[in-house]
């Protein structure tokens, strides 16, 4: 199907709504402030002193790139003078400081300037990736050329450098993101140069011509070789994305067959289910099937993000539900708990398990403890301003559209109008199951049915095919009505980590308790009982609502360590918040997962 | 209560003495061999060239020591020309090699004699302190007195560097050990100043005369002010071993007290139910209370026995039973797994769970690994020569006496001849329950009746005081029965890891299940039922039973990673070995901890 792109698409409340509202009140800003205070901005005009303490790092452009991504996504909804002033500015530091020959990238052009395309690992591709898609998506938003200019001419001296002279120390990106964003830049230009740049870093990577080939950036194998995702798990994820753009604009069965095993590796046994990747913070990475441990899971933003950016591109490749399922599952879990309530801090990684009894005091440590408080900003600040693109363009999930057939990926209260087509989705989703869509334009409607629900009702005659309900569209509304009761959801039989546990979800919302509403160093000790009826509350500062889940309660009763009987249990009741918003107050203990009956 | 040394005790048959007959067969032999081949006994030459690649470490002293001492108990009980003349060899080359000031460190006598007491972590102290183990064992063993001689010379010259002159450039050991050695060396000499030495070490530590303190190696308070079990694990249970050695001839309240504190604050929070201590292996160490992770556990071999000492240095103190029924827990358990079945291969960290699917084949790693093979020597072999000295002086454990009563601590077919008072022990424990015992010259006997027995007969009328039934002694035969119905155990709630989950035992044995017979990757699926009746079947090998037990499996049924239903499960049985001999054949997952319902 086609995307109905983000500036089509408008939304008009509820839970996206509210978190892209935030991000354009509050979160822009505040990257953008706290870009400011770290020298990231003004770095672009390589003015300070090469002393300075505070180097720019290898690959602040990106994080000032991918600001400015976001700020094009809003500015492309609405104008907003002030936020175009700022973009212009640092668009101005860029273009006065390009190389004759293209070449932009503060680190290498201040710092180290000898070691230009001399070092894999040095986010070299990724800035400039990272550059092109702000470049495109200003272009798209205000019309404005000289961004683009710069980048497109970036692109012509990268591809010079590595697809025809062979002339930099590596061959493929150490980081992937260039690939899909040459895609965007191809797609955008219709230059075709950068769709070849593209395909010649994904069909070099892991061959014979990729020099140091290894796992941890998905240069193993050759890519259509690839049916495990392995290593950094962002880098694998862009990569995937880039190569999904790919086949998209080729054709190429084979490239799509491995995006599709990549996929199902992914999604079958490598996710969270916050929709977070990534089950180690050694490396980032991807581990091995199923194992997905509560406490050490790294599962970080961009991770998800880019969960999300595969998805689609999957989604855009065929019309299956399953895509976005996933994009639903990640969008209200993993990705946007890396964002506080008040929309100026920041999750890098998202655990699904903290326990402050182990965070040792001993300065000698121990096993890894999580991180249980957002901050501001990072050394390695690339969550932030992801997150700050992602709410701009949410509107990029909601629709899509294949012949005479409108597709609802996503229920958000919104509308839309491409062309002929008009649409519109009426719905205080996931607060209440009920949505209604409306579309003039189309024959047919496919609704997704997520794969979550057990039980729903949709007031037209439909067929399932692929996870959509398939309606016959005559104008009038057409309602369906998912079951949100509160349920409880088991991992498979393979993930070792949570064994014998359930987490709780309502509809795509998956729950947590914290320590401050149910005691400290407790949380193991809840067993939810087989059947249970959650009692639920309204909370204006989540958008969501609390649980409340009776259940027993495995309490010290003082007998030996360990002994012949099991602990006692008292009769309590568990409050659960959305996982996405954990670790907004004290710093507390945090779980997803408990013991069951 | 006297505990009565192990010379005047015979094993005779059973569990116990199968070990110690397997090390006196095996074992002491297996290391000799080994730390030949590695330089180790050569090294007291100091002959090597300085160049030798494999240069002492600097703890090989002690590993040879510890070896030494393990000798010494076999040649206690019986004739052994060919292992004396080992032992003989090493005391002379050592007395030749000892300084004029008494001064015996083989790497710092070598390698860096500039640096002779200037790194307190180097373990000078440590291999002093092992050398007078072994000195007094062989002086009882053999009534020969120049390796004791030897070690007098060395004490005096330590006492008079650290206690008079403050010479070296630490105050008190960085590796705790000598404390117990010098009170041992008292023991046996008589001369105070040995005494005055250890007092000296346990005094100064972690007060203001103690430089560097750290919580590391226990120095972080001092010792009557320490109520935590902190640090490496085998540091910290020796200098506890030291502290009620100390009480025990000084009658100092205080301390007492503190070792108190700290037996409870091991016992009750931080060992692991096979007798293991240290939750991590980031400096061997303790963690917090009730943080005891199967798959982390360090656990390391030497700390297990290190436990057995303090316990006994406890129960000398204070005729509580708790004292032996850790000892049991970890002879049974956690210590004898350092030894494999063929008695010359090692375990130096004891895990309980090892599940193979975690061990990433990638390069950058993730969570630790845990040992899942057993080696004949390690780089770092201080457990193997631990096990020699253990297991040969097994029959310290099974009988104490106090003023009119004989103490049967342990149950191992035995007898013992002390002065008047003679007895014996008729068992087959821990395959059958039934213990009998016949003792004359008491007036008194005090059977254990261990914590984990809930039904036990006794054939004559008793009272129970401190975990032992007291029943008069006429001289005939007293029979008490164990019930050994194989049992599930759980932990104290508090314990996060094990949340959910029972662990299965007969008596003091720990069962483990091994993927070898259960399924690799399925161990965590087995679901104990609230009542079973465990199939026992006998297995010469182990000396132990085997058992299967019938339980469910939650089975991969191929539904999606997250559903809204249980994983569908079957009936089957678990294959069940005592946890000692688990890794005794191919790589394979283990498990003690089952989801339970």
């Amino acid at each position: 199907m086609k995307l109905i792109p983000h500036n089509l698409v408008n939304l008009k409340s509820g839970f996206f709504f509210n978190k892209q509202e935030l991000n354009r009140k509050v979160t822009i800003h505040a990257v953008y402030d706290r870009f400011t205070e770290t020298g990231r901005i003004g770095a672009f005009k390589l003015g300070f002193p090469e002393k300075d303490p505070i180097q720019p790092h290898f690959f602040w452009d990106s994080d000032v790139a991918k600001w400015m991504e976001g700020a094009a996504y809003i500015l492309h909804k609405a104008p907003d003078p002030a936020l175009e002033a700022q973009v212009d500015e640092i668009v101005d530091d860029l273009a006065r400081n390009q190389g004759e020959d293209g070449y932009f990238n503060i680190f290498f052009t201040v710092v180290q300037p000898e070691n230009r395309w001399t070092n894999r690992d040095w986010h070299e591709l990724y800035c400039a990736g990272h550059l092109m898609e702000a470049a495109v998506a200003y272009a798209e938003a205000t019309g404005k050329t000289k961004f683009l200019s710069c980048m497109e001419k970036y692109a012509d001296y990268i591809a010079k450098v590595f697809m025809e002279d062979h002339a930099a120390a590596f061959d493929t990106p150490g980081h992937e993101e260039i690939e899909l964003a040459l895609v965007r830049l191809y797609r955008h230009t219709g230059n075709k140069r950068y769709l070849d740049l593209a395909a010649y870093f994904i069909n070099t990577r892991g061959t014979e011509n990729d020099r140091n080939r290894v796992a941890y950036n998905q240069s193993h194998l050759p890519v259509r070789e690839q049916d495990s995702a392995v290593g950094h798990a962002v880098r694998a994820v862009y990569l995937y994305t880039g190569m999904a753009y790919l086949a998209k604009e080729t054709g190429d069965a084979a490239l799509l067959a491995a995006c599709k095993k990549l996929w199902e590796d992914i999604a079958n046994r490598k996710m969270y289910i916050t929709g977070g990747l990534g089950s180690t913070y050694i490396g980032e990475a991807f581990t091995t099937p199923f194992d997905l441990p509560s406490d050490q899971a790294y599962t970080e933003t961009c991770a998800g993000i880019a969960l999300c950016f595969f998805a689609s591109a999957m989604l855009a490749l065929e019309n299956n539900a399953e895509y976005a399922d996933v994009i639903e599952r990640a969008l209200y879990n993993g990705v946007l708990s890396g964002l506080s309530t008040d929309g100026a801090q920041f999750f890098y990684e998202n655990p699904l398990e903290v326990n402050l009894s182990e965070r040792f005091v001993s300065h000698w440590g121990a096993r890894r403890f999580p991180a249980h408080r957002r901050v501001a900003c990072f050394a390695c600040s690339c969550c932030p301003p992801n997150i700050n693109r992602l709410l701009a363009s949410l509107g990029n999930y909601v629709y899509g559209l294949d012949g005479d057939t409108l597709y609802i990926n996503q229920f958000a209260d919104s509308d839309m109008a491409d062309g002929s087509v008009t649409a519109s989705i009426e719905t205080a989703y996931p607060l209440d199951g009920s949505v209604t869509v409306t579309a003039k334009g189309v024959d047919k409607l496919a609704i997704r049915i997520p794969a979550w629900c057990d039980s729903f009702t949709l007031d037209r005659a439909y067929t399932l095919q692929n996870g959509y309900a398939i309606v016959e569209n005559d104008g009038a509304p057409v309602t369906v009505s998912f079951d949100l009761t509160p349920r409880k959801v088991w991992a498979d039989s393979r993930v070792l980590r949570t064994a014998g546990q359930a987490a709780i979800m309502k509809g795509p919302v998956v729950y947590c308790a914290e320590g401050v509403d149910n005691g400290e160093g407790e949380l193991h000790n809840y067993v939810i009982p087989a059947d249970f009826t959650a009692v639920e509350e309204e909370n204006a500062t989540y958008g969501l609502p609390t649980l409340t889940v009776p259940c027993t309660k495995r309490i010290a009763d003082g007998g030996n360590l360990y002994r012949n009987t099991p602990p006692t249990t008292e009769a309590t009741s568990l409050r659960l918040i959305p996982y996405s918003v954990f670790a907004n107050r004290d710093e507390t203990d945090m779980r997803v997962w408990f013991l069951t009956e």
